[in-house]
């Protein structure tokens, strides 16, 4: 049943390629376009030339995880040319599902065109799963820039989210002494059973000194300037947050601290895997769909 | 009393300005020769010029780690000029203590001379800090390398010694399906209580199959011909085991495999905490030692 | 200040004596009724005999856990009398704070005659604690019950809530196979993650097979008839829900399965630590009511 | 194959009559004497009422662990009369093998009559699992008998062999805040490593202080009149040492302390799988002395 049905694969970086390959092995019909400077594995995906082509076949068309960065082209690192929204949006092509990554603006786009669309970001199992491969992602950045080991070193994780509480439960098992803020007294609470020690956002200031490693995963500005003060050069910082991020950056750059901003993290570190939750997901969110396709 | 005892460092990497730097915070004095090109922080060291000056100063003279990889020269990344084994073996001046690392040959000529020598390398909390930094260092190779997660892969450990069940318990604690291979039984049963599943060495052709990643801990080749050709091109190999190593590099190049000989771990991906861990078992030793120096 | 404060404590277990005693260290002058028959060490706690003289003196009067469990008469396992409700609910009574565990009637009582009262159970903290000492209690009952060990033994947790989650977890530490099932499909996935084999509801009848310990957090009728006849006898249950419980004991009684219906867990089995926890959330409420108080 | 073997289990407690009932399940041929009293459940195995005849029938003879207590009986709870080792040692019998468990006397008089014997406890393998279920037995016996959580406390646990080693990973699981004693510089760092604190033995005077439990692993009194006069008299003391056991005991009573000596703990607190790893064991010692068998 699932050979009936083309998924179309419109951009996106090698997390997108995985996810159409590991789509493709489970009986999809997966063609992709835009994708012309990709040198690695397509399996069994079919390469598409023309855009409107692939949006024509396709019953889903599968945007990439962020579908655009500004607003007007699609986030495209593997095309050799420059793709655009416009390019996509012409209402005739939508007979189907157009599924995309984290944007708002593509949903304002379908709900105009009235095009039936899904955001799989926002699937709890995907964004579950992404959140284990960011806090993977984020040691491996930390073993690589770290000139210390993480066992035995002072690790302050802030924000004690999806992300936060994985990182910490890592750190931990490398033996580093995990510290870990929040707002909410419950996740304290939650951190200190799991031998992390919990910091309330008002103690932060006292809390950075002497650390090896902090990990911002909160999405607003909680590491300011009173924070960044007291914080070594050498520690390194490492803010996983979605814009506009968690740290203060220009106070941070002045004091000369050693900020990486590690964005799009499970993509870049490991995108199979990424992929592959990927196609997980789609996979369902077709199967939940599958009315439309007349099932 | 260290205030009296002037440490003399010969050469070395990262690791060695850091056992200097924090010997140094521990009051010993500490001189420093051959770091020309180091342009990192050298605390509370002297700088010596002249490698007859330094040898002369020095109550204990400490080689790097390893002292000589050729048997000729000073292993000596941040000097500008070459450094020999005969530079600094003339008799006359060694009043006191050499410490080395891991070289046959300086205990070689320390007894020829009959200089009083000591291989930090051989001491017991030493090689287990090590291992641990060693197994932190393979967890960041890892994941810089894979396009896969650790999370849900497979890993295989060829050897359960001190590095390769450290390395086993980091590899689950990310949630892998981690196999540990050994010739002894009770090693396979010690795996098996810590929820590694045991390989015979027998098995390996089979267990290496899938594998996202496998890593030798074993300085015989274990990973032969038939070994190897079970091993997906995929696959992730990093060799930490000292020469010869355990994995026929020769047929592993022939059949294109992506292996990595991961060598002098702990000083390249962790040197602050390798010199520090160094530093300490050189306060020990030296308090060991204590009669010689008129304690 | 704590020091002007009167707490009363009216009744209840080990629990009860150990939380007055704690919260007399903390500086609260502590009076006791109705725990004649304990044996054990009141420490800095008056001992008053007549109820109607601990209400009039107390700011604070404390009901135990379960306040009541009839609606009629006080919770009163160490007292020699029979205590009623009636006794301390004269409005007269009231100027301060009532405090009481999980009981509706109180609560509705209180209302009735305008006290001031609060649940304390209702605290988020204390619940995540209580669930963590009834995860060790439950362990502690397996360990005492079973004739296997939990090494390697099948274990399934029936619901994947705050108890559900800490018990899986500790039942991992011993090396257990450990299954949990939920509802929800976010739990499964957080279960999965943390290494725990996920159980939709749909499949009990298939994952209660082989169990050698089957524990239920869900009051709710989940172990049903169907669930029932495919475990074995020798599997060891365990229900930790409140009632109704989620296990049919009718059924399971009539299959002569081993259950353990165990209710007032951290009380019985850790009422130390119990009576630390709540003396510490109830001081917690008396400090956020400072204003009731005169501060 | 196994079938034409016909092993005789000779008294022993459930330990025993698991292990024969696992080995019947395997293919022997089992035959059990001295199990009147028992009223479990005995499988395939077939009842011998004379000793005379199980001996001189069974081609392997299997005697219980320990063997002995007094030197004169056989270890006999289930046996309805006294029997002794004269009944078992009369020459003649012996064609074949003669297990026992943790018994010198047997091996002695084993070695005088030039009987092939064999004692299973002294097979690593076995000792392994007997103190991975020896640490769970601990960890009943403490979560029963402590009115404080596991979570939180302090435990000291004496020695840092097999059985130590194990039992701080457990406790550790719980939350506890765990040191390990040893005499070995080496097993302290391996402790370190794994997060518990470690103890130099000449500092359990000050470790012992406001310990909630204390386990003695070390067949030595360590835990000497200047160690039992720090110990609180709310700690529990658990000593799972061989005699003459750690702790003095003659003083441990005077000063009224709270000591549990738990000896043969697999066998009392899981003789099911205490059984089943001993029965595997046996099955490998039979496969390996094939030959006397004719194989």
């Amino acid at each position: 049943m699932k050979t009936d049905i083309i998924a179309g694969f419109l951009c996106g970086d090698e997390r997108q390629t995985a996810c159409a390959r590991k789509l493709a092995d489970m009986g999809y019909e997966c063609a992709v376009c835009g994708f012309e400077k990709y040198k690695g594995d397509l399996g069994l995906c079919t390469k598409i030339k023309n855009i409107a082509d692939l949006v024509e076949m396709s019953d889903v068309l599968v945007l990439p995880l962020p579908a655009t960065t500004d607003g007007i082209t699609v986030n495209a690192p593997f095309s050799e040319k420059t793709i655009y929204l416009s390019d996509i949006f012409p209402e005739k092509y939508y007979k189907k599902l157009l599924l995309y990554g984290n944007s708002k603006i593509i949903e304002k786009y379908a709900n105009e065109y009235n095009i039936k669309s899904f955001d799989y970001c926002e699937r709890e199992d995907l964004i579950l799963k992404n959140a284990l491969l960011t806090a993977e992602g984020v040691i491996g950045i930390a073993l690589s820039e770290m000139k210390e080991s993480l066992y035995e070193s002072k690790c302050l994780v802030v924000g004690y989210g999806r992300i936060g509480k994985i990182l910490s439960q890592r750190l931990k098992a490398f033996g580093a002494k995990v510290f870990a803020s929040s707002r909410k007294a419950e996740k304290l609470f939650d951190a200190e059973m799991n031998g992390i020690v919990p910091v309330k956002n008002e103690n932060l200031v006292s809390a950075v000194k002497n650390c090896s490693l902090i990990v911002n995963t909160v999405p607003q500005v909680i590491i300011d300037e009173s924070v960044l003060r007291e914080i070594d050069e050498k520690t390194l910082i490492i803010d996983v947050a979605s814009k506009p991020g968690g740290i203060d950056f220009e106070k941070a750059r002045n004091r000369k601290l050693n900020v990486i901003w590690a964005l799009g993290l499970p993509g870049k570190t490991a995108p199979e895997t990424a992929g592959r939750f990927e196609a997980e997901t789609i996979d369902e969110i077709i199967t939940e769909s599958a009315q439309i396709f007349g099932g």
